[in-house]
């Protein structure tokens, strides 16, 4: 009948109901001063859709978002960071109160050893900028965590399997969405992906989707799990 | 009588019909590798505002624009590019048939001396970054030129005046739109600049404007300059 339609509609709506999730996005900038920055492609695109989906799903969301053009969706908490160690330390102040942490987020993996204050005044001669490593939020994550769900995202070119099974298991991860850059329709600044899922309980190659279809998927894989839980 | 105004309107408007300008505008990147760039937070709205205003006043506007999220103006052609050297290209493709030339993009100055073509692995030691000069794409423009109404843009945070009349020798321009972006409401990203008007002419303290009464202000005086030379 359409009234049990209408309830198993609204029931798969509100999966997420009472779960408190947490969403990075968007790429990080690492400043070598006030008019030059390290970055990266990353639009935020797909963890702007997570976002929407998940509070459409009825969680309360936080999304902790790098410098993007992109409007916050509706019932959705932003935070707003522009570096790595911003984001690292947005991260660990919201990580403790979440069931489900999902991290889209681009992170500049080298920042300048040296910040300057002040515009650098141009010289003839070459310039070299020495880097080094930032945190590894993922990763930080994966080893403080208390019970939250914690999804990564990878982008592979080749052997994108073991490459994700291994960033996996490196991170204590609960579950990895592999998405191969390597296909057309997938990767930086696109509306589509192909992805594959890939969690202790099982892996799972989905069909070529948009960002909102894929959250939808992804999130309907992430309340299942908890739910088995 | 009102068709003296709406004539004299019409008039401003059209100061431009005829004339063919270029416009740079917004940041580049530079890339280190296909997801690692250095870049600036230049968002291109003082340059998109100058093309939808030049256009508005009846010139054919050539935008060359590096990465932004910005509409084109109605009745620009748009040229997107990437990295400074994309740009220089561009800029000295077009640029014989122009007559007037505004740069405000904020061309990147340095650039990695190698861009890799794969994602470099992370490691864990620190990163050196050997950066070269990139083509001074105003200086090339203004050694070049033929006729060409040369208009550079500046930001300086002291000795505004001394370091746009010099920067204006040095680079052969025509005349510099000086942006004080020590004061609160100009520079980056923000939606009215407050700016000095320098050419071989006249020099003007212009008030606080948003970008498209400033982009109104700018061209009526290159539209000026242009009719008494």
């Amino acid at each position: 009948t359409i009234i049990a339609v209408l309830e198993d509609e609204a029931k798969r709506r509100k999966k997420l109901q009472g779960k408190k999730v947490m969403i990075t996005a968007g790429p990080t900038r690492e400043q070598i001063d006030p008019v030059r920055y390290f970055s990266n492609p990353s639009t935020g695109k797909m963890g702007f859709a997570l976002a929407r989906q998940a509070a459409d799903m009825g969680a309360e969301v936080t999304l902790i978002a790098g410098p993007v053009s992109l409007e916050t969706p509706p019932k959705v908490d932003r935070v707003d960071v522009v570096s790595a160690e911003d984001m690292y330390e947005s991260a660990m102040k919201y990580y403790k109160e979440q069931d489900v942490i999902i991290k889209t987020a681009a992170v500049a993996d080298y920042r300048p050893a040296l910040t300057y204050n002040h515009k650098m005044k141009k010289k003839d001669e070459a310039l070299g900028v020495e880097m080094e490593r930032t945190v590894d939020i993922l990763k930080e994550l994966g080893s403080h965590k208390t019970g939250q769900f914690l999804v990564g995202f990878a982008a592979e070119t080749q052997q994108i399997r073991e490459y994700g099974r291994e960033k996996m298991k490196n991170k204590n991860l609960d579950a990895i969405v592999i998405n191969d850059v390597s296909e057309e329709g997938s990767g930086f600044g696109t509306d589509t992906n192909r992805v594959i899922w890939m969690s202790s309980l099982e892996e799972e190659v989905l069909p070529l989707l948009d960002k909102q279809e894929l959250s939808r998927e992804i999130l309907h894989r992430i309340s299942k799990e908890l739910a088995d839980v």
